[in-house]
């Protein structure tokens, strides 16, 4: 047999936790036989969730941690004093070696700086960017970053350009995935002082096939693979795609509801409809990866429910399958950024 | 009869120019009867349109200019040098009294400069921004600013506050309306550099309802009436509004074309969806005012059609009818804010 993926899971993070975050774990294990788990949070509530399982119990473990760390609590803090909370365990397995990957559902906050403080950021990478997946009519874009990182630095954002376009390779099997900035219009002369200063740069940069702008219109069209921008503005990105199509699909909700005749007809296409809402929503696209540390840390949405969270885990063994880590080392090894550590 | 309202018009300006735009004026004033209209541009051209209606004579007339800013033209040399043109002709014709307002569809950016340094800021106001209005579930809010200030100083985003809260009072008859900061998370110490510095100011200022940070997902259920950014920020809200929907509309419509039986549904909700829909796009709330300049511009979807432009030019007359500007210059000379002028 191979040798197996070790992964750590919060067993505590996220809205549906931990029933929900269990039960992915039990469907990743029977999908693929590649998988170790270690359930790290309070081990009775894990044990009596476990207990309505069968399962291959040589690969599911249970790692004790009697702390939970709250969605409002600030993350600094958090990570710092709460030391046998489920984050801080499971973070400590990867940096110990003793997991490869760690996800989490919980609070985004203290996965970012549980990240760069325990996991620590690989030799050349200045500041790890959160990177969610976004649906596009094409299949899916990556949105780097959307984590920590609200007043980039130029040089940063080539990291995040590289970095991403690694991960679309590797991961996902896009030959020569094309980057774009966020822009507000489509000429190199338009933007902010970041994009203008990042343009040039990302322009010269030759390991990665950069075109240019990309206006926030275009992202749900899949103009790119890779949408590079700082964390603020990724973060209202990802937030008018949640905003935007909730909104939406509640007006044609309403719509649907307005007359005998649209009654009929919403009952004649929900199962459809239903379907390519659920392709369009950003939570079908498993986890975001801090691309650039040590081990790989995902963050899972945090209302993931068992599907979601299955798909996390998958990312993580297609992550270690393609020793995403090891490629980020040498390409920015070979770049001419400064060491950032 | 009350005074007439003096708006001066692009006619050549946007995507179905001329003949949208002068249908869209002609509808206007058979609509209200306070609306005298100067149709700016290549008087043959404009007369030949003209040519296919009925209207009374006597409220409209044409204003030669011989030249036209196209849509990729650099915007500061494009008004600097095209002295003839439908624009620059337009807001000289605003600069000197001769009418109220201008409204363009055309380029976005000769309409910022234009306004900038043709028609001039009031005195107080440190730079113009432009603010359109966005659908949400409960009507529409007001994106402050989606124009030039790429870069914006918290000063900037405290004006824009005041000018953005002044419309929705006077214009839309919204009693004290409430403000909010975009932001990363709704916890005062979030956000970058600027938002940081800017939030303080604004729970400070006693002439606007601020109820702190809102994040992009609440901005469609319309969680605040007047929502201030800086312009990169906007350019992005706005763009991933019209992204979001035109991409889900796509694959809504695929979806029902998928079966027989979605078809049949889709034929029986069709109309009251197209309805629902309409309602929920950016181009049904007219045009964007650029704010804190001595006469009114409102720039126009570069898309409109007629029904978008009449509705503009309606908002003009709101705009004069409040003295909006007046309420902006006496709020500012009441403010501790410096003269940009």
């Amino acid at each position: 047999m191979a040798e197996l993926i070790k992964i750590a899971v919060d067993a505590m993070g996220g809205d549906n936790a931990p029933a929900e975050i269990i039960k992915g774990c039990i469907d990743a294990l029977s999908e693929n036989d590649s998988i170790h788990i270690s359930l790290v949070g309070i081990s009775e509530v894990i044990e009596k969730e476990l207990s309505s399982y069968q399962y291959d119990n040589e690969r599911i473990e249970i790692v004790n941690a009697t702390e939970v760390i709250e969605m409002a609590e600030p993350p600094v803090n958090a990570i710092r004093k709460k030391k046998d909370s489920s984050i801080v365990v499971g973070m400590n397995l990867v940096k110990n070696g003793e997991c490869q990957a760690f996800v989490s559902a919980g609070s985004t906050g203290a996965v970012l700086v549980g990240g760069q403080v325990i996991v620590g950021r690989i030799k050349g990478v200045e500041r790890p960017p959160l990177a969610p997946h976004v649906p596009t009519t094409k299949g899916f874009s990556l949105i780097v970053d959307c984590g920590a990182n609200v007043d980039a630095k130029p040089s940063q954002l080539v990291q995040f350009a590289k970095m991403g376009s690694l991960y679309m390779k590797s991961i996902m099997g896009i030959e020569n995935p094309t980057v774009g900035i966020v822009n507000v219009g489509a000429e190199e002369e338009k933007g902010n002082a970041l994009v203008k200063e990042t343009f040039p740069l990302l322009k010269k940069c030759p390991d990665i096939n950069f075109t240019g702008s990309i206006e926030a219109r275009e992202i749900p069209f899949g103009q790119c693979d890779v949408i590079v921008c700082d964390a603020f503005v990724g973060n209202v990105i990802i937030k008018m795609y949640e905003g935007v199509s909730s909104a939406l699909v509640g007006v044609i909700k309403e719509s649907l509801m307005s007359s005998a005749k649209t009654k009929i007809g919403g009952a004649l296409i929900k199962t459809d409809l239903k379907k390519t809402l659920k392709n369009f929503s950003a939570s079908e696209y498993g986890g975001a990866p801090l691309l650039g540390l040590k081990g790989l840390v995902v963050k899972a949405h945090g209302n993931s429910k068992s599907y979601e969270f299955k798909r996390a885990l998958m990312q993580c063994v297609s992550f270690a399958q393609n020793n995403v880590n090891e490629q980020i080392k040498e390409s920015l090894s070979l770049s001419d950024i400064q060491d950032g550590n």
